[in-house]
């Protein structure tokens, strides 16, 4: 009966701060308000909504705890990662059981699983084609630009030994994310419950078509390399001894060999664009979680919250802490290799930007997976570093608390959110945030300056080299 | 009745201060006084002016409310800008309607203004320049120097299209910093209310003096060159063949596109030398700002203030950092343009300077542009690191906070200031710091060493290359 | 009386957890319990153990006091460290007396003991060698490449001296030690207790082999070489001209002087691998007192503790830093010599690897040394950054101090935990840090790239020339 | 009455700790001891002599104030530094009158003195020397290393004004630091006082001997030069012209403008010696003051003090770090000078270490002068480190304030130390830190790697060019 009249009064205000809006603007001529109103306006109403607001807000959540399993199934990071690792397991990563069910209790690894056996194959398979190319590389003179299938194809192999043994961890660390999800407060309206999900989704997508769209510009241009200089009358045959030089660098062709070179070439070409993408889509997810918690903030700026609001806020702020780092130890291989990898693929692709294209196939093909590149490559940092920048913005919730409700919870929150630096890291050697950006830049633009000298215009026609990864 | 004997006993006080200040120096001779003066120089004077001072000085405010009107004038950021954005709406930058006027909430923007479809238009004229320079330079061989057009004329383009944009949200931007000043603690004399406006007034003037003399210096320079390679006849048409190559690489000479592609040159100048301008005078106006609350912190520095002072100043000092995030969100597109043109600039500058200079009218213009370039990098650097450099200071003040007033609401602020990193960014890429200035410079150097490598002496004489941007 | 019931409770709940934990996964499914778990998760069980826990704790070890002797036989660093210091003393380094004693009160130095002389000889003979070297080098035009020898045995020397002199205050420095370790809780197992001893065995022990292994394949390169070049009919005679050309590039060939310069060689190789693996283990050390004393925290962790509890942590927390810093003052000499020479071997040996091996001989060599160097390098940048590494973890324990128990003692200690940068030193230039490691393969990739301009590829088969360090 | 036996008791503990020191290594092997001697170790004695200690020192300090006018004359910078600025003085600097008097407020500067009128006079004569060499390098071609003079010059000319400006601001810059000295615990023994004055002395005549010996060498190697080269048949004439070639590029010989230019040369070696060795000089002051302070604090290290002691301990280093801004302010144009020229001559003097030296004396001149740069710019990053380092310091005595007297005020102090960065700095561009030696170093071996490749031999022998600053 006591919060019928409050909540009424509170409702009254909020409508007369709506009507006020368009009033807005000629009313702040009236000097005698504007001082009030400026201190209004960065922390808003910190005076009457005391506690009210908090035991209103925590009413209407228990009552939905009964229809929670409907809910529930849109705002989790399993859910909305599921379909992600389904298309990776069909590319042999990841083979966990249960990626699509509704809980991440589903989930299982099993060694004996199907899922394994393909995983385990396909790694064997990479390995005899590394071989292969590690064969060829020394059965030639090294460069700083040779080395390119080398390093694809060792980093191939490395994400796909570390996804496997991800794979492995993965059922534990879905469990810590649910019961870390369930514990925050939770999404107001279905579209906040939805977002992370296709964020996830929009990502993928774009992703996995870019990267159709550049191996088939690669395939494209290919052909027409290898009409030109060909080996043989058999125009197929002639792509596949071009595409998978490595293979017929030791035996003479065969046409299943081929077809395994090229199953080899797609998936290995899938991993590789997989693995930036994976990247990304653990940062959108742990991004959102502080999101989730920022909101929470952001409902209840300048209000004067009890200790116990904040005690549990930074209880939930820790335990998105501890999740990143969870997750962080266990990608931050994968990470570091995607990185290392990024910044090796643009010094060698900028520096044969000088080369002369000779036909447009070329050019269009290698304008295209430059810019693919460079696009990919931002889009880690960012959405990487977007994780840091979100842990950082709970501070300036926490700047508006106003003096009455400032207590040691408070201080101690404040601190642990100055004093830590959330991110994702490469090996813990650094962190991801946007600063790191611009020194990748640097030392791109650096190495790229010193390695100009080195630089010959390579004949592209040069038909007795490739230019393929 | 009650004020008046304190007031007597205080001037009393003030007086004998100013009589002791010449006998100073000899009576600190007088060594029992020495370490109670050293107390005193730096936090002097904290025992008995506690509370008095501050309701004194609230006292004579609040009279002088009624002639408020008048003394606005002077020290609001709208005003002092107006005139600045009044220069910019001229060449087609920031269509904002009002900016003249005494208070923002006169500011308006309006698609259907003139203001506004001048602006489109210039943009779509400046999108077809840009357009022919992008075909002249592909149809050329690329290097580090000839994009220096499309660079040159690419970023003018990205900043129009961002002034377009700031110019939609300039009146609610204007209104906050109204509401942020209003709440600030006013100034004592008109000096200090004028300073900010003759500051940004100063600035704008010499900016624009300067950028005028080295638009005539390259005029002379081009004149004299075109009269050189003298294509035909006519001098007139000599010189702007050769300023609008992009132009007349195309089609054929005709008196209305040379006097476009004249109009479409000085615009894109004087457009190019705003962008640095305008991130000096958005810096100057924050820094004033902060400036301000110190002057405020200065003059009650070491005394007994209430922890209600301390408070009220702390949300003053929240306000502004707010302020200049939103800035920062505003404008950090053209801060980031802003730097790296001028660190390509110089860099490209600075590479053409080993060039030798044929005529005294090429070596005047070319001295003259690199110093203006490098003396308006230097002074964007420092103006935007006054910011950072005015919001640590604020820390000064509350490091003599007597123990006796320590209290929770100035530690917070204390730790809030130190912990608070408050400047413009690039992007959030780069802070602008005075640490910033010296790792450009060491930057620059680097590149330059590694550039000189590839400089060949370019002849500025060969009539078939152009060197203006 | 009162502690039995209390005990049998504990256990009771320990059982209890265990038999949980199979089931937990599906007991997950009901989620009225998830959000309790996920708080019990991060901040597990911290409602009723409080102090009972620490009483129950502190009072079993208090009757093993009696057998204190026996147990301390594996914990402490001044025992584990024994061997390491016998090798050493064996390689004129470091001459304490009573190294493999049971306590550090045993150990003492003297300028007149046997130790001390041997190593005070060998200066000598050092400083003999190097004045060789020296003069051998300025009668040869100076290179980058030349002048290794040189910094080779300059750097052993420099260590030789740092070494008599750490010898001299290493005494002191084991009783502090000893006594910080005394202080600290206790390990609960035998296992902790020799696993410090363990690592620092292992590391010793394949450091030396490796380093055999590469002495050894040096030795077979140079027999290779000295064999195609022979200056003189005797074989082993070809084989000491080449090693030793310092000296018989002064002198004629006599057996002494080629003995002399052998044992020089060889003494001077296990020195020069000895520093590392000497910051090495006195960094396992360190960061293992901190593990010891993290460990605790674990137990303990999200419990309500008293604050004398955390008032003791905080001392031994202070007394570990206080340990680092004077290790770090006695041996960031050595530290900075090892990594400086580690930078420049890396350097050269990169460079090198540009040159074609003439016989396998050569290849297996170099190729074996450049990746124990490398591998090296990591291993002390890694194992020392793991200190600070340690230091920060406590951090982890501190946050999840419930909000009951949080009292000035832990607000304290987390600040100290936070300002405090622990970490090994090179004479206060740079900290030992996990970003160290990134830095230093930024400078060597940035120098490499810079270098490989002024390489030209050495004939190694040039007999009047040698490349043996 | 009261204190005697207090007194009593205390001398009988520190007999009894005295007497305790050598049997210390036996007692510890006594187990059940060592767990207390640790905690004492690090904090010792932390328990009795609380407030009595406290007293007792500032009792006998009371009756000495008498005949502090004789303590006073060694323990100020003002003292420690006057013979160093009277040296100024006579080399055109610093014209300040009293600088050698017993009291700063002594010191005065007027436009009319003597002093002041030589360092106007000089300054016109630099001005004009100035100008002939800007006249010879811009009618030669420029490069690298022929601006080297310019350089030289330019940054003479550029402290002489600085410090002129310094002169005026002298006598208020020393009244405050004598206020701050005044303030400060004073020293317990005589040695204490004087270390800083005899600190400086030294400093002071190291630089000037070897400065002095260096412009020998150059003058024995110019002669050289000069008589290999000679132009006319008289020697001393040939000296002259080779040395003042900057005067002889436009005029005739004539024995006086010879004289003037030698009597510039010897001042302009002097002044750009002189300008490392204030920073010097000021950074030994400011780092003495900081030592001063953490000496006094030592003393009560791990005692109970009450609050009154940590607030004035507090206020004095709030001081000191006042004086450091006020010194900064006042001095960093000459600092920046001063490591920017440091960076230039080092790397233009490692890339003539390539040429071949043609005689003895040139490479013994050029070899010292080498060494002496390198040693002097080392010497001036570290003193002016050191100030940062002491500063630091403070917090290692902060960390063990035991428990009972952690007290508002002892936090408050450690947080302005942690945060504070208290530092020389180069026009606030870089804070003068130990981590700046390492990067300055990896910035000169950049640089020089960069700028190898544009080095030729030059032949130092051609006559027609000149090597001399």
């Amino acid at each position: 009966m006591k919060f019928l009249p409050k909540l009424e009064r509170r409702l009254c205000r909020l409508k007369k701060k709506m009507s006020r809006s368009p009033l807005m603007r000629k009313l702040d001529l009236i000097h005698e308000s504007a001082r009030k109103k400026a201190f209004q306006d960065s922390c808003d109403a910190y005076k009457t909504q005391i506690e009210m607001e908090y035991v209103v807000r925590n009413q209407p959540t228990k009552p939905s705890r009964s229809n929670k399993e409907v809910f529930l199934s849109d705002g989790s990071f399993h859910q909305a990662v599921g379909r992600v690792l389904l298309i990776a397991e069909f590319f042999a990563m990841m083979p966990v059981k249960g990626v699509t069910g509704k809980h991440p209790s589903k989930l299982s690894f099993s060694w004996r699983n199907i899922r394994t056996c393909f995983c385990v194959a396909f790694i064997a398979s990479s390995l005899v084609n590394f071989s292969l190319s590690l064969f060829k590389v020394l059965n030639n003179p090294i460069s700083f630009n040779s080395i390119k299938p080398l390093i694809f194809r060792s980093s191939v192999l490395l994400v796909l030994l570390v996804s496997l043994n991800l794979a492995r961890h993965w059922p534990q660390l879905m469990m810590y994310w649910h019961s870390v999800e369930q514990d925050l407060p939770q999404y107001k309206s279905q579209a906040g419950r939805v977002k992370m999900g296709h964020t996830i989704s929009m990502v993928m997508l774009v992703g996995m078509m870019l990267s159709l769209a550049e191996h088939i510009l690669s395939m494209v241009s290919a052909i027409n390399y290898a009409s030109y200089c060909n080996r043989t009358a058999d125009p197929i045959q002639n792509y596949f001894i071009r595409t998978n030089d490595e293979i017929f660098f030791v035996t003479s062709y065969s046409t299943p060999l081929a077809i395994w070179g090229k199953f080899q070439n797609v998936y290995a070409t899938f991993i590789w664009n997989y693995m930036d993408m994976f990247v990304m889509i653990v940062s959108i997810g742990l991004a959102s979680k502080f999101r989730q918690l920022n909101d929470d903030l952001r409902n209840f700026k300048g209000m004067n919250m009890a200790p116990s609001y904040w005690s549990e806020r930074r209880i939930q702020y820790r335990n998105i802490c501890i999740l990143c780092e969870r997750m962080d130890n266990a990608i931050s291989l994968i990470t570091m290799v995607s990185f290392s990898n990024n910044l090796y693929f643009i010094c060698v692709q900028l520096l044969r930007s000088l080369n002369t294209m000779p036909s447009v196939a070329h050019a269009v093909y290698f304008y295209f997976s430059l810019i693919f590149l460079i696009g990919r490559t931002l889009a880690v940092s960012l959405y990487s570093a977007s994780v840091h920048d979100e842990s950082r913005l709970t501070l300036r919730y926490l700047r508006c608390v106003p003096k009455e409700s400032w207590c040691p919870e408070v201080k101690r929150f404040t601190e642990e959110v100055i004093s830590d630096e959330v991110a994702l890291t490469g090996l813990k050697f650094f962190h991801l945030t946007r600063k790191l950006v611009l020194s990748v830049a640097g030392t791109i633009v650096t190495y790229e300056l010193v390695l100009i000298q080195f630089h010959e215009d390579n004949d592209l026609w040069d038909c007795d080299q490739s230019y393929y990864s």
